[in-house]
């Protein structure tokens, strides 16, 4: 029920994620008459493989998670992490309210054994292929261990889900000298330095890296993180806008840009954000997957697409293995 | 000295500078054979207005900054930033190693009154103008009023360089929310709404904010302001590496790329490095600034003409009284 455009977005996600996945199965929580009414038209392409389950009230986008938390138990997003925890469902995604998102799937499911705080990681392209930036907000201040814990979750996403046998994980930080840095970079650093993980810590990382895919995982604070990635969206942006006015200069920048239309199409589609899976919520018990509030079906497909990679690969399973598998006198410093 | 590219660069930007600032003279620092045989050539264009002083040694690219404020005191940049101290020059110019540049500035020329740490800034363009975003990795940690002394210098640049006369200044936060974000931010942010600055405070801003141009003065500590300039540089060579290769892909795009190179060089003039003037280092007693290393001698012109900008419009003599002007107990704070 929630994201800025309602359940319709999500109803016809699911036409395309039915194709794509045969063998899924989708619930869909809140409003039964709303979403019996979305669903009708359908009714021969979802057949039993749609159900629809009742929730009286909805987490509007504005709510504070900790209100969310105590005063909307009855709502379509508590039902649906609900079914997680009891097993019904294997992995939850929603466009809805982030906060409340990640304060319920935390009181939920609660967290891996072993790790201290669950992050939101995004997977972004980059000259080579792609990288998993994380966290990008879940954390504003973030001490060695936890960034230890983050290096772990993303290593772990990079192997089920990207399928890279050993991710190259690089630590954030503002020069790759081992001297630079605060202390909870060099703390986290030297953890990872002496571990042994199935991965290969690169060291410290630049920014500029992250566009360059010198890593797989770029690991850094939540302060940082979602800064960053913001801001590389919003350059994203700045430079499409600089783009469309250069080529609307002149009248043979116009035929040149309608020439290579095709060309600025596939420029688009790579920088397209809906199609790189939304906000992942990783150290859950459980797969949990905030699409973009403002995304579309597109956009929703994709984030349900990452849902079920997750689960298929058993990503939870890896980052609980991983976590217990640091070396102890590590984990405890 | 400096510079990846040594002397010839900041030879050859001078014949931009003597031209652009018919009233400057300029004094260059270093090996006084290697410098007077790249000048020999330029003599008639020189004249007076350009002098060579010795120094027998030079600071390394890299060398610690530590290392070189104890043992390169008679280094070209000891001495130019010495020239400033003694009032001989109004600027000093460097496309040397950033650290020593900023330990030998402080040494030497000190901190304005008030103000307890130096701050790098960079100039970026937006949707709508340019932005000063500071501080760019001088302090890895910041408190609330070191992030405010950074408002305080980024107000005080943006008008005495860019000639805004009230700017807007805002802090990077993960929302915009007053109770969003760590202790430092919402510190800084309670100082500033209660200040009396000539400068418009618009509270927490996010990382896109950067790009769409909402504010004049974007304000951030050094590790979080140093890892997304870097992502923002990052970003912008991976959207123009897609751009060529989408461009390249077929006969149609080629020849649209043709007709429109016009527009597309002008795309790449707006997103040059070099046009922004490099980081200039603020909060100190005298005018530094740091040409990127890598920069040829339009970069170095161009830091140049800033240097040249925050001298004529007496940045510091705004700087110091916008930070005296603070009312003294949220100065205590």
């Amino acid at each position: 029920m929630g994201g800025d455009a309602g359940p319709s977005v999500v109803v016809s996600a699911l036409v395309r994620s039915l194709q794509r996945h045969p063998a899924a199965k989708f619930i869909l929580h809140g409003d039964e008459a709303a979403l019996n009414d979305l669903i009708k038209k359908r009714k021969s392409k979802f057949g039993a493989r749609v159900s629809v389950r009742h929730a009286p009230t909805r987490v509007a986008m504005d709510e504070k998670p900790s209100f969310a938390l105590r005063r909307r138990r009855d709502s379509s997003m508590w039902r649906a992490i609900e079914s997680v925890k009891t097993g019904e469902a294997e992995a939850v995604v929603s466009a809805g309210n982030t906060g409340a998102l990640m304060a319920m799937s935390m009181y939920q499911l609660g967290l891996i054994e072993g790790i201290s705080r669950p992050a939101i990681a995004s997977v972004w392209p980059t000259q080579k292929s792609q990288v998993v930036v994380l966290d990008c907000g879940a954390n504003v201040e973030c001490d060695a261990e936890q960034l230890v814990d983050f290096a772990v979750m993303g290593e772990a996403f990079a192997r089920a889900v990207l399928g890279l046998p050993k991710p190259r994980v690089g630590l954030l930080n503002v020069g790759s000298e081992e001297v630079k840095g605060h202390e909870a970079v060099k703390g986290a650093a030297q953890i990872l330095r002496e571990a042994n993980l199935p991965m290969e810590f690169t060291g410290f990382i630049e920014g500029n890296h992250i566009g360059e895919g010198t890593v797989d995982v770029a690991v850094t604070d939540g302060f940082t993180g979602n800064v960053t990635l913001k801001a590389i969206e919003g350059t994203a942006k700045l430079i499409s806008f600089y783009l469309k006015r250069a080529l609307r200069r002149s009248l043979l920048s116009r035929l040149g840009a309608v020439l290579a239309s095709g060309a600025l199409m596939a420029l688009r589609r790579k920088l397209d954000p809906r199609a790189y899976g939304g906000g992942l919520m990783l150290g859950l018990n459980g797969v949990v997957v905030k699409s973009h509030g403002g995304t579309d079906a597109l956009g929703f497909a994709y984030a349900i697409d990452t849902a079920i990679d997750m689960a298929e690969g058993g990503i939870n399973r890896s980052i609980a293995a991983d976590r217990a598998g640091l070396r102890p006198e590590a984990v405890a410093s």
